[in-house]
């Protein structure tokens, strides 16, 4: 990790450190363009061959059969069965508190105006995999698309080599009620969820994350008119530690982000140069059998440790920062969290490392990245319903508001709006002082 | 209005009708382009030099002073002033209501989880003008971004040809508290914005309805990483109505739509033969003096009118159609109400004019247009705030998830994540017979 203090900084110097993956690709776009004339113009036979050209297989049948989800569970460990049965529940629980009551406000006497949700009816779920195995993915989408109600789920999953999907994958799904699983992965994933083609399903919005093709064409995905979830790029944490912060938990936390793969970010911000220099240590005797070691060791090696003069510079930086992932091992982490503006998810004091976030507390770890966090909430919940306005006049209420309706109406210059006010003016019987002007 | 019978429309044709805008327009997005990459190299120089050639306007300094500000609100009549406050105080309380209570949620004994709301600091109001005056937008967008509490709030309102703003958006803006006015329309307002320039500060998330080229420019912002609200287009509503529905009412709230501009969309979903009839001579005769009428015509003109079997056909169509306003004139509108699944906002009953929502009953006018509210919600505080999560676990709590977390950490193949549980486990010494595993 390099290391720096923010009192040598400059202002430049701090926003260049904030910096990071930039979102716009001209280079992934230009591929996933091609991508998404191809499957636009030949559906199905489109996503065949790039699949055969990018992943190495030829798939006849996207959809995976009842069969395979039947042979996968059961080739699962009963343990792992149970975590993921764990964490559903949690991720359940925590997702059904975020349902927002109907209320009803009487804005003026006569003027009732209130919000309901409703469920996306089609939404796509990407899980990126391959060679990796994410049923983490599988539930922190899946459950609150499920609780929202959405009618439609397709989810894709990249195939491996040998043409099947992770049975963690599918057991996962088959445990959240999900059984529209395609074998489509990367750009060509998006493009299908996002044009239709004879197979899979055009959707209403799509979610989840992926690499940077993958980034892309929800990009892109979104300029066709399809919803996405979050422009979401390479996983980060951020890690505010105090002087009594345990180094070996903070080398901990900074390894397990660093070990996704040589993009990630790893940052450090502390007011102690002890905890720099110890964490440094602890860093290299964690790294030494770690398996993903070179993956891990070469994003620690673009990450950077920051000394402030106190907490308040730490929390300041962070915040310019707006990481996905934002650990406050920090005494009083409580005050200290009040004065977070932007994060992704924010884990409080020594016994809160992000992995369980990333997997079983119950919050969700589809995150935004690359400093989006500053405008952009994680999923949850909202993501997957709109929230609709109603509202209802009485004669008295319209007639309440119907003075202000005409003037705004005549000095925006659209009396045909101005009319849709007074022809009803003249049939209540109400306000007909006005109606006449 | 052309007329159709929804029995004698294939899906193909019902997929048709419901078509409308496509948001991708390759023409207006290579314009755009251009401008982001010049307001990119030149800031302010090159804001001055597009403006001067689409607006025909030179500017020197795009901040409007503090004694435009005075002049305007002097010159403004003091009832556009109270309808203007009437319409704030309605929005005012409508959106503060959508505030969210902090709610903690114990998931396990000693893994608490919650959200908290934080306002996105630096946010862009785009409201459209040139010729048109639009005060209800600066309320529309100004009034939540004030109450989530955003910090630095920017609004680009294009220039009039003497180099002016209009006195009633100034006095708008001043009355909700918005002193930062630049005098800078379309899309080098969104790339200014986007990028930032020496005058006009770089924002996380742009807001506000526009012509095409704004649209585009706002989807191109988003790839250059910052948010937007909606990908919005011409403005359009839907009626549904019933046999007793007044076929003025429904002329009236069809032509308020179609004054907008010729591309606005008027539809009328009834299943009555006759109120098609009775709808269309209103239409004649309400057209007849309107000041906008040949822009109301041409819109009324690719309008159409569908007659379903029931109103069960009706509210079909409707979902299908997603549409930005959505009025319910029909008996027991609360009970067709809930069978709504995608709109942007909706109206209910015969004394709901979309005119209502447009300015003054409380909701907001910043909605879903081209079938967008199928995954879209319209603007509200939400739009203005990021949720973020937050979790806090004792040493028991992490015990309690410790075992799952390990498991999933293990299938993932993500050894660091299980080292930042077991490194934990054994300083805890809860759990420890896990963490040697």
């Amino acid at each position: 990790m390099k290391r720096y203090r923010l009192a040598d900084l400059s202002q430049v110097e701090v926003e260049q450190l904030c910096q990071r993956n930039p979102l716009h690709d001209p280079e992934a776009f230009e591929t996933c363009r091609l991508i998404f004339t191809a499957v636009e113009r030949e559906g199905d036979a489109a996503l065949r061959r790039w699949t055969h050209q990018l992943d190495s297989v030829w798939i006849d049948d996207f959809r995976v059969a009842g069969q395979e989800f039947d042979q996968a569970c059961q080739t699962v460990e009963g343990r792992t069965l149970e975590s993921l049965q764990q964490a559903a529940d949690n991720i359940r629980l925590f997702h059904s508190r975020q349902q927002a009551p109907r209320q009803k406000v009487e804005v003026q006497p006569g003027v009732t105006c209130w919000r309901e949700s409703r469920a996306i009816e089609k939404v796509g779920l990407y899980i990126p995999g391959g060679t990796a195995v994410l049923p983490s993915s599988v539930l922190m989408l899946g459950i609150p698309a499920r609780l929202a109600g959405c009618r439609q789920i397709s989810v894709c999953v990249p195939p491996r080599p040998d043409g099947t999907v992770a049975a963690e994958v599918l057991a996962a799904a088959r445990m959240v009620g999900l059984n529209r699983i395609f074998k489509i992965g990367g750009a060509q994933a998006i493009a299908a969820m996002a044009l239709g083609t004879e197979s899979v399903p055009r959707v209403d919005k799509i979610f989840g994350p992926g690499n940077r093709w993958v980034q892309a064409a929800k990009r892109l995905a979104f300029r066709y008119g399809t919803a996405i979830d979050l422009p979401a790029g390479p996983s980060e944490v951020l890690v505010v530690a105090d002087a009594k912060a345990h180094p070996g938990f903070v080398a901990a936390d900074l390894i397990s982000q660093a070990e996704h793969g040589s993009d990630s970010q790893s940052v450090l911000v502390t007011d102690s140069a002890e905890v720099v220099t110890k964490v440094e240590l602890e860093l290299a005797r964690q790294l030494d059998d770690l398996p993903r070691r070179n993956l891990a060791s070469q994003s620690l090696q673009q990450s950077y440790s920051i000394r402030t003069a106190d907490l308040e510079g730490a929390i300041g930086f962070a915040n310019r920062y707006a990481p996905e992932h934002l650990i406050l091992n920090v005494e009083n982490a409580h005050v200290w969290a009040e004065k977070i503006e932007s994060a992704g998810s924010v884990f409080l004091g020594p016994w809160s490392p992000e992995v369980a976030g990333d997997y079983a507390s119950g919050t969700n770890h589809t995150l935004p990245t690359s400093g989006a966090a500053r405008a952009f909430s994680g999923v949850s919940l909202d993501s997957f319903v709109k929230k609709i306005t109603f509202q209802e006049l009485t004669p008295q209420g319209l007639s309440l508001l119907a003075p202000a309706l005409q003037q705004l109406a005549t000095i925006e210059g659209l009396e045909g709006h101005r009319r849709a006010v007074t022809v009803r003016g003249k049939e209540s019987g109400v306000g007909s002082r006005e109606s006449g002007r």
